[in-house]
């Protein structure tokens, strides 16, 4: 078993976005599918770790803004790499709100955005994942959708690390764990990615 | 609702192999992703007219093939445009098979496979989801794996537009006369519209 195949696997990149009460949150995530057509059906899946997690499993209902090709790793550190339990992701950014009520991020950086309501809830271990309908949609403009592939090659700054540092880095966020041993069950504090995505540097 | 945003939604494309008995099927997917890490948990969403399908629902296991930018139009048309009811694709198919027993497609059309071990099928109407734990999986080469998109822009064959036919189209219910000239008391064969409701080809 070469784990490095999971790799191999194609995904889009997605503001995912959730409202409880008057908190808004939102967080970056990779799987976003449609699975259903007949009804239309999408699934998406979610670390347990997010903020955003719990307040979809609590409140039943989502939007995912589509990141195009436009999207910058600005975006990306903003609703990816901090949590919505330490800080307002929305505090300093203009809100749009989907018919849902729930935030929307609409603006060069999105093509297009979906609202689900979750029909049902698979707890996975480390995610869950949530099976929803599609109630609303729009295509805001022709600029393609941002492939993982795309991000890395062309969005993500290359990681620096320092010469004679010893360490990990995290291979999803660029997080760089300062140590000779990486313990087995270290999560990135991050990115929430397991050991088995750093490599020593 | 503009159905089209579902089409924003980015995907990779794969055969899916399954085996019952000593009858082997592969079909065309473009669902497969990582739901989970621990454990490494897959989910794969297949049309149940698909032959495939019934073979998975029955045995609980699959390969899924990833195919590569490299991928040829003819394997899509082998794999995705006919029945195993009808046809045994692995008829005249070089067989390679993984440790599961099941057929992959190893050649250099495709740059890795994943076997998967289905731990819940999910009825969602036109599709089931299957959720698998990653039994086994190897990267074969760095070809880029193909997205629907690179698909749809690089490995389809463009349709060949017809050429342009002379005459007058009813605007109505669109019966075409075929003429350069459309005489003034023409009356539409079909749905009896005047000649000032056609327009030229």
């Amino acid at each position: 078993m070469n784990l490095d195949v999971m790799k191999k696997l194609t995904y889009g990149l997605f503001v995912l976005t959730a409202r409880d009460g008057q908190k808004d949150n939102g967080c970056i995530i990779n799987t976003a599918v449609q699975v259903a057509s007949e009804p239309n059906t999408i699934s998406i899946s979610v670390n347990k770790a997010n903020y955003t997690h719990d307040m979809i499993l609590k409140t039943g209902k989502f939007n995912v803004s589509i990141l195009s090709e436009e999207a910058k790793f600005d975006t990306f550190k903003h609703f990816g790499f901090q949590s919505g339990r330490d800080v307002d992701k929305f505090a300093e950014v203009e809100i749009s709100r989907a018919d849902n009520g729930i935030a929307i991020i609409h603006n060069e950086q999105t093509n297009g955005y979906l609202s689900g309501k979750v029909i049902q809830s698979i707890d996975l271990g480390s995610h869950t994942l949530f099976i929803a309908t599609v109630e609303d949609g729009e295509v805001w403009s022709d600029t393609p959708s941002t492939t993982y592939a795309y991000y890395f090659a062309n969005i993500k700054p290359k990681p620096q690390p320092k010469p004679k540092q010893k360490g990990w880095i995290c291979t999803i966020c660029g997080y760089i764990y300062e140590g000779e041993v990486l313990p087995d069950d270290f999560i990135c504090p991050v990115c929430k990615h397991p050991a088995s995505d750093f490599q020593p540097l």
